[in-house]
């Protein structure tokens, strides 16, 4: 197996967050189901964001935050994912190499705009979100380069890029590419709402070997093998994939895999702020443990610090070295 | 007098902000003093862009912040300011009435961008601004509408429309109209620089009454008057302008006029974080006490209050309600 060039590679819809504080009200008068991310069209988007308070931009995309915060722990990170060439197009491209990480995809030239999501965050700290996909629904398997594929050791990817509509085929030819240079492939979930989209081709991409490690938070879970019993579902997710790693917001995650299972606790917060990201972030954390051979327990704490940091502020994206904040509480980085 | 439709109206640069965290280095690295608010061009500002670490965007502009701070107050607030027409404008001009402020200044459909300020801010909370102006740079006398000038209590003008070539045309047809309709007509000093930049006009606007109250901090006060004594300066301000209110940020502000001088102490805080928008919060909550004739004593607590909730958080612009936090501390809304 040639050398790694990258520590882990996402691939994702690039998407800007358009990010407000708001109440429940809100959120009951334009119809929408608290805590999750609906799909939206222009005309739709339009609605919403005329009546949306004064908003804060900034750079987001599940996956992309992801690898954002595993550039933060100090991995060699890249990013594939489709903006437009517009104004917000370029904000993004700046986030994220000025991040760090390395980002080679094409913006596209012409069609819809970079996508947005609008994010509204309730006084508890839950975020709503509403995604108009725009120029991420351009991603296409064109955009899959197979030698930066091959060179990364864990591909990650998201559930949302089913919703694209050739995003998917872009997905199983990155998976192909790994999996042909010995790499390895996760998938997170994404969203209960997603899962119930697409549950019987997500499983058989656990099924069929597409994917080797699978995060999802018990929402998700439940949705993918439609029990509300934990156990239930985590039996039968050890049996579909290789790794499974279950976040269980403030009672920590479960590491299931053949040698077993792993509870690892939560990281304690002062102050929760913002939900937006924690998935995200705990999956840097995770996913940088796994590169560094830190074992499932040091990953999964990893992974509850970051997802510490990015909930105590708005935003979801890390504030601070997620690297230094790791030193500082003893975590190998 | 006709009945007023607007308690205060601002007229100013619409600028919106590119906030990045950063160390002195960089500062030091790319030349720029520390503290105070430099034009750039377009290729200075690609150059900056290029080497800053990712951004969280919001919308600003000195005299834009001192608005939403004053509609957040609930007074009845107008802007007028340039943005273009693309989607950095659009984020603007959503952002500013979203904020309960009146904005019918037409975009432009052609020529520079909408303005940007990519702002530095460093550990200690000092922000360094670097504004590139864009379509800031296309207000002309054309956008002032006199009828909305005539019904608006006071005019607030930012000294900073000095830089653009025909802004200060706008600025002055406005405070000829206002006058006109028996209103009062307020000028921010902006920036120490700005003020170095056109102090000979800036005193000949107070001297012929183009002016009846003047906001300054200290250095800006210290460079009109190129004292670095302030019982100097603040007894030249006295016998120049009508009203003088000076800010000295822990110290509190100075209020002077022909009834003598009146000071009023800051409001405390628990964490300095972002002095973004210091002095445009604190013009706020000072023009509100004026047109709620609360006394000098009132216009500056509301004045300290509003810029102690602004610089506790990233940010120029309120992220609560002001009318509120002024009730919760007894302040007369």
């Amino acid at each position: 197996m040639a050398e790694a060039k990258y520590d882990v590679l996402g691939i994702g819809n690039a998407i800007f967050d358009v990010l407000v504080q708001t109440d429940e009200k809100f959120l009951a008068d334009h119809g929408m189901t608290k805590g999750g991310m609906a799909l939206i069209d222009e005309t739709r988007a339009a609605a919403i964001y005329r009546d949306m308070g004064p908003a804060t931009e900034m750079s987001g995309g599940s996956a992309a935050n992801t690898i954002v915060g595993v550039a933060s722990l100090g991995a060699r990170a890249a990013y594939v994912g489709k903006v437009k060439d517009d104004q917000i197009g370029r904000l993004y491209s700046h986030d994220i190499r000025a991040a760090g990480v390395a980002l080679e995809t094409k913006p596209a030239t012409a069609g819809p705009a970079t996508g947005c999501s609008y994010i509204l965050v309730t006084g508890d700290g839950e975020r709503t979100m509403n995604t108009y996909l725009g120029a991420a629904q351009d991603l296409t398997p064109a955009d899959i380069d197979a030698a930066q594929i091959a060179s990364a050791k864990i591909v990650y990817l998201e559930g949302y890029l089913w919703d694209p509509s050739s995003a998917k085929d872009a997905f199983v030819k990155a998976s192909k590419i790994a999996h042909g240079a010995g790499r390895q492939v996760a998938l997170t979930l994404s969203d209960a709402f997603c899962v119930d989209r697409y549950r019987g081709e997500f499983v058989d991409l656990m099924r069929n070997g597409t994917v080797d490690l699978i995060f999802a938070n018990e929402s998700e879970l439940h949705s993918l093998y439609q029990t509300s019993d934990f156990d239930t579902a985590l039996k039968q997710l050890k049996q579909d994939v290789k790794l499974g790693v279950v976040t269980r917001s403030e009672k920590g995650c479960v590491v299931a895999s053949s040698d077993g299972v792993t509870a690892v606790p939560a990281f304690p917060i002062s102050q929760l702020v913002d939900t937006t990201g924690a998935g995200d972030l705990f999956a840097a954390g995770f996913l940088f443990g796994l590169v560094r051979n830190a074992g499932y327990e040091n990953a999964g704490l990893l992974g509850a610090l970051a997802a510490a940091e990015v909930i105590q502020h708005i935003g979801a994206r890390p504030k601070v070295s997620l690297k230094e904040l790791a030193k500082k509480h003893g975590l190998p980085v």
